[in-house]
C-alpha cells in the first residue's frame, strides 16, 4: 500500500501510454528496479495529464518493502512515495476506495498570482463571486446521474454520490473542496467549469444543477484546466469491510 | 512603487548581467516595451540565483501608471507585479527600507517531500531538531557584527541588527523567519546553514553565536542551498520619515 504524491506538470497523466512519460510508468520501472523484480501497480485515482496529487493510493504485490530514503533518491523529484506500509487482507487500491477527494485552485487576479503556486493553481480573468459558487455547488450534491458533466467511456456508470462540493476565499485564491464515492472522466473538472461561469455571473446559480436532468453531455459545458486539479485523499473502510466493499464496487462498476 | 513576486527558478538572481536572464531585466525589459518609456529599478532586496521572493518592492519614475492587466499579460508566467502604486514623496526602495523579512524552507523527511513545493523547499536528508535551532538563533539576535556569515564585498559594513530568527515545524516542513535591517551577500543562507548544523546534532547551540567573534568568514559554515529562500517583505517608514531615513542609510552604508 502505497502513499504517493506528484507534480503533474510534466507528467501525460497516470495510466502508462506507449512512448509517454506517466506516473505509473515512472513509479513502476522505479520500483522494479530497486527491487529487481516486476511490478505492477493498481491505483485508486487515474489522473489524468497535468492532474496532480497530494494523496494517490496505489497497492502491489512486493516481495520485500523497499527503504523509503533508497526508493526517493531513485524517483525524480516531482514524484514522492511518501509511505509504504503493509496492506491488510483484502485491501484493492482501486476497489476497496469508498471516497476519493480532490481539491481546485484559482487565483482571480491575473497580476497577483503567486509565481510559485502557477503550477497548480488555474489563473481566472474575471473576479469569481464564491457565494454564487457556493450556492450552486450545494445544489448539486447528493446521488446523482453525472452524465452531463462526465466525458462518457463504454460501460461506465455515470451515476455518483457526490458528498461534498464547497468552495472558500484565502485573499486571491479561490479554492475548491470536492469529495464523492468516485468520480467519472473529467467530471471534477467539469462541475468547476461549470461554477466558473457562476462565479463570474455568466450562468445562474440553478444552472449547473439544471443540467443533471441532461441524457447527455452539453456543449455549454467547459472542462477547467487539469493543472488546477490536485487528487488529495482516498478513503478506506475498517480493515474488516475492505473485502467486502471491493467485491461490492467489482459488481456495480468496471470502469470508473 | 512595485510590488513584486517571482519564483528564482529559472532567474540568474536579480541584478543584470550580460547574457543572463534576470529578474530585473525581465521587468525593466517588459515595463520599458508597455510604456515605450526606458525604465530602469531600485529594488529593496538584490536576491541571488534561484532565490525567490513573494514581497519584493522597487521603485522607478515612470510617465504613467500601466494597466495592471496588461502588464501581466507581457511578462513570463514566473515573475508578478501584484501592485504599483504612486510612492510618497522622497521614497528610496532600497535607502528608505527599515527592516526585510525572508522564509526559509525545509522538509526534512526525503520520501515525503511535497513534489509540488520542490521549487522553494530544500530537502534535508537528516531530522532536524527545531528546539535546539531555536535556542542557538536566539543566542544571535541583536545588533552584531555578521562578518562570519557574509561573503564580503568590498566597502560594505558587515554590522546588522537581527531582529528576528525563529523556527516553526508544520508536518516534515520546518520554516525559518528572518528579519533584520538588512542583510549582507549570503547572510541568511550562512545563518541557516549553520542553524541546520545545529539541527542534526552535528553542532552544540552555542556554535553559530560564537562565530560573532571571528574576523573572517570560516570554512566550518556551509551556505544553505539558495531554493529555499524567499524574501517575503520589506518595511519602510510612515511618509515623513522616508527622505530622512534614506538619507541615513546612504550615509551609513553604499553597499547591501
Amino acid at each position: 500500500m502505497l502513499g504517493i504524491a506528484y507534480d503533474g506538470t510534466d507528467f501525460s497523466g497516470w495510466a502508462r501510454q506507449p512512448g509517454r512519460r506517466t506516473v505509473c510508468a515512472v513509479i513502476e520501472d522505479t520500483l522494479s528496479m530497486v527491487l529487481r523484480h516486476d511490478t505492477r501497480l493498481t491505483v485508486a485515482g487515474r489522473t489524468d495529464a497535468g492532474v496532480h496529487a497530494s494523496g494517490q493510493v496505489a497497492h502491489t504485490d512486493l516481495p520485500s518493502v523497499p527503504d523509503p530514503n533508497r526508493l526517493a533518491r531513485a524517483l525524480p523529484s516531482d514524484v514522492r512515495v511518501h509511505s509504504i506500509t503493509e496492506a491488510p487482507p483484502g485491501f484493492d487500491a482501486r476497489f476497496s476506495a469508498v471516497r476519493r477527494h480532490y481539491a481546485y485552485r484559482v487565483c482571480d487576479r491575473q497580476w497577483s498570482a503567486n509565481p510559485l503556486r502557477r503550477h497548480d493553481t488555474v489563473t481566472w480573468p474575471r473576479a469569481l463571486d464564491v457565494d454564487a459558487m457556493n450556492d450552486a455547488s450545494s445544489l448539486l450534491l447528493g446521488l446523482n446521474n453525472f452524465v452531463a458533466f462526465c466525458r462518457r467511456r463504454e460501460g461506465a456508470t455515470t451515476i455518483r454520490d457526490l458528498q461534498r462540493l464547497s468552495w472558500a476565499r484565502d485573499g486571491d485564491v479561490v479554492t475548491a473542496t470536492v469529495s464523492a464515492d468516485a468520480f467519472c472522466h473529467s467530471m471534477v473538472r467539469s462541475l468547476v467549469g461549470a461554477l466558473l461561469a457562476v462565479g463570474e455571473g455568466r450562468k445562474p446559480a440553478e444552472w449547473p444543477s439544471s443540467l443533471l436532468k441532461a441524457e447527455t453531455r452539453p456543449s455549454t459545458i467547459t472542462v477547467a484546466p487539469a493543472h488546477g486539479l490536485t487528487l488529495t485523499g482516498v478513503d478506506y473502510p475498517p480493515p474488516d469491510q475492505l473485502a467486502a466493499r471491493a467485491e461490492q464496487t467489482r459488481a456495480i462498476r468496471k470502469h470508473f
